[in-house]
């Protein structure tokens, strides 16, 4: 993304100072910060407190922790994974990313091994750079034919999108956002509809902060409000990103998902899911085997930051403390409900039969 | 409802200083006070500002409303409803009072008019009150009934609710939460779900609040989990209130309440709406129609009230200012997806022939 006239990542590495640099989500949009990490426990902390989120930035920032864990000590490979894998329980793009991580290194001699590990997690974030420009190629393609078919070339393309699947949500580009950007730049007029996504608003403090960046016209709506939009005829399509991916087709991705893709069914939208196949996890059949999905603590409901009228940032409660709270972070659309999966090498059926064409698309580096 | 050991009401008239009293609903849930209504003007800005919500509540506040009009000009009826009409388009009941406020005193002397008009508000929120234990006495039947065909009675009755419909909308008891109320009573043991609902957060802060001092189990979600819990299988029925059902048996309510009704169907779930029969609009034939749906103003998204640690009350903006918001504040469920309209009269198929019974019995008063 553009920040400031200049090409800006959401990771990467600052070789001079030794660090790596993200940038803090959780000051996002009051502030553009950036978060240095030096240490194991400082990538951990920056994944469980969501100065990182998005399947796919975590998996990078996860290979980078990799690294910082073995710059202190080159034998930690083992135990620096475990802590990793440990910090957010749904991303399937966390341990895909662990798992690579392993098989680079395990074989290394420890006197090279924090040299592989950057030289690995530098890689993977090139690599999802590439894959994420491709999701947008064919998903852009996507969104200019329904284009076409829609909107008799006359009106926008209206489309809704739940949370943060944008270049924040990587390291570059984005998944369902690389979509909106390159049918934008090959000239299709859009409109977004930005649902809030409750309880840590990537929506509205994170999608809205990119879409305004890229000039792309907007909308921030309550959660409550995409299945209005839509019966209203306010809408063409929806997309979204993923952190899980069954082999069925079944999508894992933030927690409001599966009501957009039921309202979406219900006005005979199309929705859409993009992601690496990265985020397929082909050891999950299909939804009705549960995966788990992450809890998080009460008070990213109960407690909101903003700013004050005089310009103070503060936390504010906003239900008492004995208010009995659950947050769980994920859902999972039944695959019935998705229109197409969309990947680096293309569109794809969320079913079995079409999805198990990628099984072995995972394991070599993609190819856009 | 039983605040501080005693009965209390929404709204009740104060004869010895003259005032109009309400519980102020902005206040809640970090302090219970009370707002004295003395003028046409103040009765507006409480319905407008959401002091007082809930359509059967916004009703019965502008009948008082009427009367402090009366009293400082007994001639100022016709310009009175027009000014209280305006102040919110989408509840059906605040014409309806309005509408029998004119029938009930224009043909009245100026002389009397004043109290005529407190008279016909008093007997109003009388009704309102007789009503609404009428609709929980229905309803906690309905409940009563599920949870012996679905809980076997050895689990608690887990019911979803949206919004607030309970003794807040209303004079007392509520609609959708007079259900929970009254089977609670009869020994059914439950647990709510409560949607947050955003943007104005009244299931946060609203019915929490109210069943806490009911002591009725209760566990606050974000609006976006809604589907994730009956998904898995944590919901056995859904219920809300309503602010204007269509002849056909659509259900107009809370933004948001569309989504719980699809996510209800998806699982084979009963979704129910409560609400006194002056909330159907027999002049709205059916969802093909629209009715004027409220947007409110951009604020109630992007700035959140709330606590701060030291105990200060103070508002944050979460969004910046640019940031270009839609904020609407209801939706349509069609009758489709609605498995009862449940009133003082009894419950009711959502579809014309069933609701046709309940046209003569909107004119007379109630009969619990």
């Amino acid at each position: 993304m553009m920040i400031e006239g200049r090409q800006q990542r959401s990771i990467w590495y600052e070789a001079r100072a030794g660090e790596v640099c993200v940038i803090d989500q959780t000051r996002l949009p009051h502030e553009f910060a950036v978060y240095r990490l030096q240490t194991l426990e400082d990538a951990c902390e920056a994944i469980t407190s969501m100065r990182v989120r998005g399947a796919p930035l975590i998996g990078v920032t996860a290979a980078f922790g990799v690294y910082l864990a073995l710059r202190e000590n080159p034998d930690s490979l083992e135990t620096a994974v475990k802590r990793l894998r440990a910090t957010r329980p749904t991303a399937v793009n966390l341990r895909w990313a662990l798992d690579r991580a392993v098989r680079e290194l395990s074989e290394q001699k420890p006197a090279g091994a924090a040299g592989n590990a950057l030289e690995f997690a530098l890689a993977l974030a090139e690599e999802d750079a590439a894959c994420c420009e491709a999701i947008g190629g064919h998903g852009g393609e996507v969104l200019r034919r329904l284009w076409q078919e829609r909107c008799a070339q006359d009106r926008p393309l209206r489309v809704l999108a739940h949370c943060n699947a944008g270049a924040l949500a990587t390291v570059c580009w984005g998944t369902a956002l690389a979509a909106v950007y390159k049918a934008a730049g090959a000239g299709v007029p859009l409109q977004v509809w930005v649902n809030e996504t409750r309880p840590r608003n990537q929506g509205g403090a994170l999608t809205c902060w990119e879409l305004r960046r890229a000039g792309i016209d907007h909308n921030l709506i309550v959660d409550g409000a995409a299945g209005h939009v839509m019966a209203s005829g306010l809408v063409d399509a929806c997309i979204t990103g993923s952190d899980r991916v069954s082999a069925s087709g079944d999508v894992c991705n933030k927690i409001g998902t599966y009501q957009v893709a039921l309202a979406a069914r219900d006005n005979n939208l199309p929705f859409y899911a993009a992601l690496p196949v990265s985020t397929i996890d082909f050891d999950w059949p299909s939804a009705d085997e549960a995966i788990p999905i992450e809890e998080r603590a009460a008070e990213e409901i109960s407690v909101t930051s903003g700013i004050e009228a005089g310009g103070r940032e503060t936390r504010v409660r906003q239900y008492p403390e004995e208010t009995v709270v659950r947050n769980f972070a994920f859902d999972v659309t039944p695959a019935r409900l998705v229109s197409g999966i969309i990947t680096e090498h293309g569109v794809f059926d969320a079913n079995r039969n079409s999805l198990a064409a990628l099984a072995g698309a995972q394991l070599s580096p993609s190819d856009p």
